[in-house]
């Protein structure tokens, strides 16, 4: 199975959490496009660590890019951008007694104990930070077709009086991106719920996702679910959204529309049941570390991100 | 972008509801696999209409083997199955008029008036049974590996009083998949996650998913959602499967679970408020034709198929 | 491995010899294309034996459009085209005796002996008339952009010397696109020549493949083989087309040139020495059947298909 | 179109000749394979510059790597390798007259003149040396399985007397591959001869590619191209190689043997005619820089790893 993903724009990312370095590979960038690195840090910072209940760690996530940029202008060719691991105290972490809720122990077994899953190896959810510079530049790119992409947590938990109790909350973030022109995606499996949806579930902690009214379709009746159509400027257009702006896997042109549910930190500080691989004995272990109660308040902007990215695969 | 799907199991669907046929091309198939023809034909009746509260359209979806079959055998090469439209009463359709719920409206602007949009044309609910046929060869080659996998309606609206309503209802089909070894699926973009959702969102309709816990566990604590994990018989396991048998994309030998929210069926006997494109006019229209009050109730089956195919698409 | 082409337009080609059917699924095509039959047919004509030095099968190549037609002009989804086997004489096929210089030896292993190999099986040449097909189309759309492909034969065997003598002879195709804008491909993995090349060695029989001055390059001098540049009428333009309008895996603008070889056909009627598989004895065994003496004759309309694609592939 | 190659082995390639690095992202590497670094500096000696005859241009070719190794072995997830770039002197570069015989030209259309082309960019033969790094891995993986891949110079012309008049020569180099099993690859789009020759074309300067007989087959006739078949100990084997180890795109078992010929170096010290693209006019230039008066030295090893990558990428 492969490690990249798109056909026009591609990703590679790479790195793992306590390694020399996080970083990611897009190709298909279109050539001349001024980055906006005011747009890029902010959009980075929301996603970075050592705010309010996030985790104290820090990040600086400074960016190098090593190619495809010159004078300030993509060149058209693959554009790698490096992050450096830096601030890791790999002491905090007991790498050999698997953190239940992590990919520890699936990882565990599929790398024969080679894989370097100090503060979750590859599977951390730092490697969301490359993601969120590539999405800064697809959101960048998009803005120039008046395409805006914004998203919200709809749903969280009480991150304090978890956060107390050396334990976490989950949540719901809510991505909605206006202006998408109707017509984007192809039938069955190139759709465009399919294209976002493989994005979404690549990010650590994500369980569901649902377009438009979702889940909550499933209650209703055809009549009350079906958007109504009318003419508008001579323009088709629906009178609800329940579709989410997606119709049969093609955009609709109305806002596109979706949610991605997020676990809960699996990282807490209470003590849990678990499996020491060391001697493939039963414990129960506490983990020290640096956690975030609630991982849901930085990933808006990763939703934000793979929603964009998405939409640039199919619009180039 | 591309309609096809895999890159070991490749997928290339094809055909309109009312073309000359609809059918499928399954590449990577192992070869000297007998099939069972017993089998994939319970499960297309699974899928068939004709039953109660389906539609009164006869599909006889008599399926005709091309190619990749000798003897009785898969040859290795690629196996094309088609079935021939018949019963096809076009007359029944408006195709000027747009459906609301359905493709008619992205199609029409996404294909330029181009589409053969009768009965919903490519994006109809038929073409999900070759893809039925397709998961039907995939079930049994993952039952050799003790690989089982079951779908069934988990929420479903009342049926018999939207019918009478010239109403329909929607719900949600929950599969697991038993025996999935551990270790499959790559992180972040080739998740198993991302694999099943991909293929999921393609079947018509389906506007949720949803693993494990899914969306609740959003609203649950990490001391929770985590499932404790314990050593029995010298292999890891784990008390509970809020992870529906996947951490960080990769199964970890739990059962797979995994949810597909259906919303009603979009065609209803009801009037409703849309589009005509052959003047660009408002009207209200009461759509004739055959329809199915419920998919969901043959669409377990479809689901059980396309988890099918994506667990065959990492194990092979 | 996957059995599919193409990332926007899209290949899946089926189909044994002497099965029911062969046939192709072609994904990505533009809506409203009406197809001109008059050339198709011309185009697979050219292809078709039953000429004089070609095999007297007869292959009436008759095409059934299963799919993505719609009054005549293309719908925007997959396109499925099927011809039916007729006028199959299996029994003049020895299956178990290997044939020298085809498939029947590694097909033998890869498929443990499930593979239907009468009359090559999936690797029968007469695998290439859907090739034709969907390169015809190809053709079509590329001439309203001014792209003229035309190959023909620049070298070829003695066929009637060769053909009494039960012997056969190879030849090479060259193949020029005229009208292709300068900046399709991209450097390295999917440069032009990488595209192109791709689909030449699916062609079987093709043992070469070479652009512009090709091997004969490794002879000459960089002061010789670089093409001097000037700007005519404000277009920079090349004196001379060494590189055969591809530098760097990119289009220049001037023609597109390139040649594949082909070897002599395997099957011939001289006794050769092989493997009768059903007991692993050595045999000298003269094969009967019908054989084309010369496939080079039918190949120019081959190469020119799959040029076709290859450059729709990119420029859409 | 994508910057990616690989579906099982996945290669995504950066960097340009004089921006700050250059390097790989290799997905789907198997876990736990201890990196032979005395063989992969030998791989990359015998490409670096600076030996006679080559570039006078130090490249140290000093690898950092940055994710995908632990404890010295692969921890299973890509594995990111950087070359920083050292000794770079643009100045010697005069980037807006377009180089004869270079990418320069279709380039400058292409990225509409954002491409960053001094020293050739992205199109630099200086990408080779992480393809170099990335085959010499493959190469340790596939020698436990006994695949031995070994290149050589078979076609070269006079390079100090080339050289001596400020010119360049081309030459051809032979790669064979002995102990690939037979049954890889797949027919058509997949075969062998495709997948290796879409990697060799991405090689700047290689302008042909033939296996086996190649362009010679071509003037053959069947009884003496066909490999006559035999068997020993069991085992079907072959009494000549002219299908060069691939029939029907299939891999026999027998040495696979694959030439790719290799154009002049472009860059010469002579006068050329070509086009200053700042006023767009005619001018004649003798450029300067460090020049290789025949690449074909350095590229024995280039081809020796690409096709080393695309045997890993089917044997996977």
């Amino acid at each position: 199975m492969a490690n990249t993903w798109g056909k026009r724009v591609t990703l590679s990312i790479f790195g793992e959490s306590h390694g020399p370095a996080i970083g990611i590979v897009i190709g298909g960038l279109p050539a001349g496009v001024e980055l906006d690195f005011a747009f890029i840090q902010a959009q980075m910072q929301r996603r970075a660590p050592g705010r309010e209940n996030t985790t104290p760690r820090k990040e600086t996530d400074e960016l190098r890019i090593l190619s495809g940029l010159y004078n300030g202008k993509t060149t058209g060719v693959p554009l790698c951008a490096v992050i450096d691991n830096t601030d890791v105290k790999s002491g905090d972490y007991d790498t050999t007694v698997l953190r239940p809720g992590h990919a520890d122990w699936p990882a565990f077994i599929k790398y024969n104990g080679h894989a370097d899953m100090r503060g979750g190896g590859h599977f951390s959810g730092r490697l969301t930070a490359p993601l969120v510079f590539a999405g800064a530049i697809a959101q960048q790119i998009l803005q120039k077709e008046k395409i805006v992409i914004k998203a919200q947590i709809t749903q969280c938990g009480d991150v304090e009086t978890a956060k107390n109790d050396g334990d976490s909350v989950g949540g719901v973030v809510e991505c909605v991106a206006e202006g998408v022109p109707a017509g984007l995606g192809e039938p069955f499996f190139c759709g465009m719920e399919s294209c976002i949806a493989s994005l979404l579930f690549s990010i650590p902690a994500v369980k569901g996702v649902e377009f438009g009214g979702g889940f909550a379709l499933a209650g209703m009746r055809g009549s009350s679910a079906n958007d109504a159509l009318t003419v508008e400027n001579g323009q088709i257009t629906a009178k609800t959204n329940h579709a989410g702006g997606i119709q049969g896997g093609i955009t609709t042109g109305m806002p596109l529309v979706v949610r991605a549910a997020f676990k809960p930190t699996p990282t807490i500080s209470l003590p849990q049941e678990t499996v020491e691989t060391a001697d493939m004995s039963n414990v129960t272990h506490a983990f020290r570390g640096r956690h975030d109660p609630c991982i849901v308040l930085r990933a808006a902007v990763v939703v934000e991100a793979v929603v964009a990215l998405a939409i640039l695969e199919v619009i180039l």
